[in-house]
């Protein structure tokens, strides 16, 4: 029998992990719940149920797994520990600082009801952490670095849109590529926030705005950009629309180590090269809400993270499988 | 109490595994077992026994684990179900289509035993075995790509130096840039094995031997070389011993996918280049040594692979440090 997926939310993310569980010939989506009214919601999939989260309880024994897809800032704080009461769940919660907050609240929830829970699924958290750990683990003097982009970033992109002028705009995070030859060349720099990544921005102005006002409030503006060395573009809405549509993002995470008392190098390095990052995030929360399922067939309860989770758990294929043709 | 561990064997992967353990602080070497008579082996570390191995038996309750260093072809087969039923033991078994019928002999001696067994440990199988697993799992479809290199073969190396007029030589096996390439572009290339990778072959002749014919026998030999392109360099033996008397290896793992039916397409890289094949390889097997002492703690038994393992085992800190440093 398929593993009964339930998807809270409906963003980007949400749309990523409908699209997701179609390459999982083992899983079917079963429900998708959501605040809005449910008739305004259209959906990817056929025959799927669009319900309102009310309900959501009435599918306690009808879904095998949820996962939950709504934003780190005050969405998952909140739906989590409640929905982990009553369900296995998968959230890709990202608030870094607050993790072992939202871990004790989950792991409690989980916990009462006798469920599995995985939280801070994706790449960053998520497969990043999970080179971070093996790379320090395999290598315990040595340097971890994490780079990322080039990609879109949400949140600056969205600080830029705030200022009086911006129609609209679309902000690039990019890896300062000669700081990524020095790491790989084992130098151990020590790298300043504005060594490590550039901020590209594209940027559509009013009708009439100042765009060299426009311009300095970007450059200037504190913990988003004033670190950095900054670019701007202004572009028409039609150019942004067509050229900065798609949300990519990417990084990499690099370990270097030494052994034998320091007499051989090692670098250790992981890269991803995204063409969506909610479509890439919502397929890394897919495969582990298979492990979260399998988990709890196994009588395991609680919260987990990537860390906690033998890679065997996220495949569909079975152990002998797994040796004859991947180990 | 720190973890004590027992290495059987005394080659360059014991070398190694006796010098990662000195990065581990939460372990101690205590016993080092050789086929030798033990008064001619002289170890790099002070105050460690080095035993016969028909002394092993006696040190069944002094050690934690043991880190099996034999090789692949004839002592792992033997050693690693011989011992399982008396310890926690790794090792790094590397014949791949030997693996399932290893695996049960393992598996069924540390049942046997009650102890925890983790075979085919190392970089590949190993860590590039656990990123073919991720990126199959993460992106169902899609293709899988391994590339070795640049680095020394060993089974390469000895097969030249069986040709008649040969005194010494070394073997690099070298990815093809170029392939390496269309696979990051995602065209998802069908590669022969010549497409691949290139052998470059560093020969020492002796006096007077016919180098055409030996370069000749080189370039032909099936299997090894026939199937490649191959340069041959036949140099002196001193510069032999100054330029290529390390034994660097790494490589490359390669998951090309696509989501959204197919409207995004993203690339997962893996890669490792390290000075040192036997010194890093130990390494990982220092790691997982580590794991199977932990598994055993809480219950496990039977044999297990890197697939089975959740990354938190491997390292020396706890699940909230991990965490909140590395999450």
């Amino acid at each position: 029998m398929s593993i009964r997926v339930g998807i809270v939310g409906y963003g980007n993310l949400a749309k990523g992990a409908e699209a997701a569980i179609k390459y999982n010939a083992d899983m079917s989506l079963d429900a998708i719940f959501t605040r809005r009214d449910p008739a305004t919601v259209k959906i990817n999939t056929e025959n799927v149920p669009v319900l309102r989260m009310e309900e959501i309880e009435q599918y306690k024994d009808k879904l095998d797994v949820l996962i939950i897809c709504g934003g780190s800032a005050t969405d998952l704080p909140v739906q989590t520990p409640c929905l982990a009461k009553m369900f296995n769940v998968v959230d890709s919660f990202d608030t870094h600082a607050k993790i072992p907050e939202h871990f004790e609240n989950v792991d409690r929830a989980s916990k009462e009801g006798g469920y599995v829970s995985v939280i801070s699924v994706g790449w960053d958290p998520g497969m990043f952490s999970l080179n971070r750990l093996y790379g320090e683990a395999l290598l315990p003097v040595g340097q971890t670095y994490t780079f990322w982009g080039k990609g879109v970033s949400q949140g600056h992109s969205d600080a830029i849109r705030r200022i009086e002028g911006v129609k609209n705009a679309k902000q690039y995070t990019i890896p300062v590529e000669s700081a990524l030859e020095r790491v790989r060349n084992g130098e151990n720099p020590v790298l300043s926030t504005r060594e490590k990544h550039t901020r590209e921005c594209f940027v559509v102005a009013e009708d009439g705005a100042d765009k060299a006002r426009i311009e300095k409030e970007i450059k200037e503006m504190p913990n988003y950009f004033a670190d950095y060395d900054t670019t701007v573009h202004f572009i028409s809405e039609d150019e942004l629309l067509r050229d900065h549509s798609g949300i990519p993002h990417g990084g990499f995470v690099i370990r270097t180590g030494e052994t034998n008392g320091g007499k051989s190098k090692h670098v250790v390095e992981y890269s991803l090269k995204l063409d969506s990052n909610p479509e890439f995030t919502a397929s890394v929360l897919v495969a582990y809400a298979r492990a979260a399922v399998r988990l709890h067939k196994e009588g395991v309860m609680g919260c987990k993270t990537v860390f906690d989770i033998a890679p065997a758990y996220l495949s569909s294929l079975d152990g002998e499988t797994l040796r004859k043709n991947l180990l």
